[in-house]
């Protein structure tokens, strides 16, 4: 009889999906097996190491609720969620970055006049935001729609609060591009903040000596006719988590030069006493198309 | 600026690693996100294969109770837990090959006296099991501890049952071999049986066109002073599942022929009506150490 090998083992686990009805399941689950076969052998692992990582695994699943995915977040910091938008996202031929939807997406609002207040009242430092709407080209796209949102001075979306239902969006709306492109609002300063810590990928990122925070951003989603949808996050140059995001969130091309300003009126006519800051970034569109996903919930927004 | 680059996140998400303190768990952790991205990047994964991928983790994740781990299962039928086991004993030297302890090892047990009857009334048609445990030189070993169990007739043990408590043991028990090396006992003839098929890895099986059924088998555990704990199953010729058990578990050398017999006597002396099953399998221990592992609560027995 045949002595029993690994490799052998490997092959046959191969084999028996190689029934599955649809061909692309049948293409993936194959190349998990190998992957995960790899791995076992070149890290030779133990047993206790195994039995540590089915735990592990069980913890996250566990976890999660429905207003939590830790899975996502595990794949965040594991940089796999990036390298998902990445694979998926490999010719901008000159179009504007993308990154991941994440979980605060909440669908579309009304939208609003240009150079709304969005705050709400919120506290934190000024900031205006002004931006343009062009093809690869520079010429500007008309009537184009832009959800954009982002977190307040603690690091929470308006919607993970308990009186979301009541209050309704704030840091949170939508525009639409004028004739120029363009379009503009008035919010705050978003801030740094660490992804929740207190789950197993907390402990994951404790036990590996790595930071839990993610830079300041805010998130952008535009939509013009014949153009893909673009997802993406807008970083505040200067932040000291961009080299270190611990969901490698950041590009390059993502982050924007935000000016200190001490003039006493916002390019909205609002008056305003002490500093405030001006964000300037345009989006270009890639013809296409495209849905927009449904939100991903990703964790680590 | 530079471009974002798929290779450039992945050696920016390895060397996010760099400092973890424990060396072993800092080489694990980064093999792992080399795999994780290699089949990301291999499959081209999109973003909705992804996110039913999170889907099935989580669902696997919350399909766990403390009776039932579906993330060893998921192991198990992904043939990760053979290979585990498989590069953790690579030089057998002639010693009896080893499979997973399995969930329903429940610890010691009062040894049994030779030829004892484990059933406990339990029907199915009678099996006699006949056995030597011996170093690799074949020199029988004296006074090794054996402890042994299996299934019922409808594919549960007895630990699965709820008056498990009150009962007490049923086709489980513990002996230790004799001057010659010896032990027996009677039982009755396993039976294949499927692994639980109504979560999530029921669905990737039924998804994937295989077959949920394990083929029939006996598990022993012989411990020895000075050599290897030995974890292992026997499983019985014939059965048609030997070649697709659907963890995988079956290797040539631990497939036993159960003869049929018909003699009115058992060689224990219980006299019996109709056809009876002679198991004789022996046992070769390799030199060594080791603790046997805490049950591995694998759910696929």
């Amino acid at each position: 009889m045949p002595h029993f090998d690994d490799q052998a083992l490997t092959s046959e686990v191969i084999e028996s999906f190689a029934n599955t009805p649809n061909t692309r399941l049948k293409f993936v689950i194959q190349e998990t097996v190998k992957a995960l076969h790899d791995l076992v052998r070149r890290t030779e692992l133990t047993f206790e190491e195994w039995k540590q990582a089915i735990e592990f695994l069980t913890r996250t699943g566990q976890t999660c609720t429905p207003l939590r995915q830790e899975f996502i977040l595990l794949s965040d910091v594991l940089g796999v969620s990036m390298l998902v938008d990445a694979v998926n996202h490999r010719e901008r031929e000159g179009a504007t970055e993308t990154t991941v939807l994440g979980p605060f997406y909440v669908g579309e609002h009304k939208p609003m006049p240009h150079g709304a207040d969005i705050t709400k009242g919120i506290a934190g430092e000024p900031m205006f935001v002004q931006s343009r709407v062009t093809d690869l080209a520079g010429k500007p796209l008309v009537g184009a729609e832009i959800d954009v949102w982002h977190a307040d001075d603690d690091g929470f979306y308006d919607s993970q609060k308990a009186d979301y239902a009541q209050l309704g969006p704030s840091l949170r709306a939508r525009f639409i591009t004028d004739a120029e492109g363009r379009f503009s609002f008035r919010t705050i300063l978003p801030c740094s903040y660490p992804i929740p810590a207190d789950g197993p990928v907390g402990d994951l990122i404790t036990a590996t000596n790595r930071h839990p925070m993610r830079p300041a951003h805010v998130h952008f989603l535009v939509k013009a006719e014949g153009y893909e949808p673009l997802i993406t996050h807008v970083f505040l140059d200067g932040d000291e988590y961009l080299r270190s995001d611990v969901v490698f969130g950041v590009k390059d091309e993502l982050i924007a030069k935000v000016q200190p300003r001490t003039e006493p009126t916002l390019p909205n006519g609002d008056a305003v006493t002490g500093p405030w800051h001006l964000m300037t970034y345009d989006f270009q569109m890639k013809p296409g198309a495209g849905m927009v996903p449904q939100p991903m919930m990703s964790a680590a927004e």
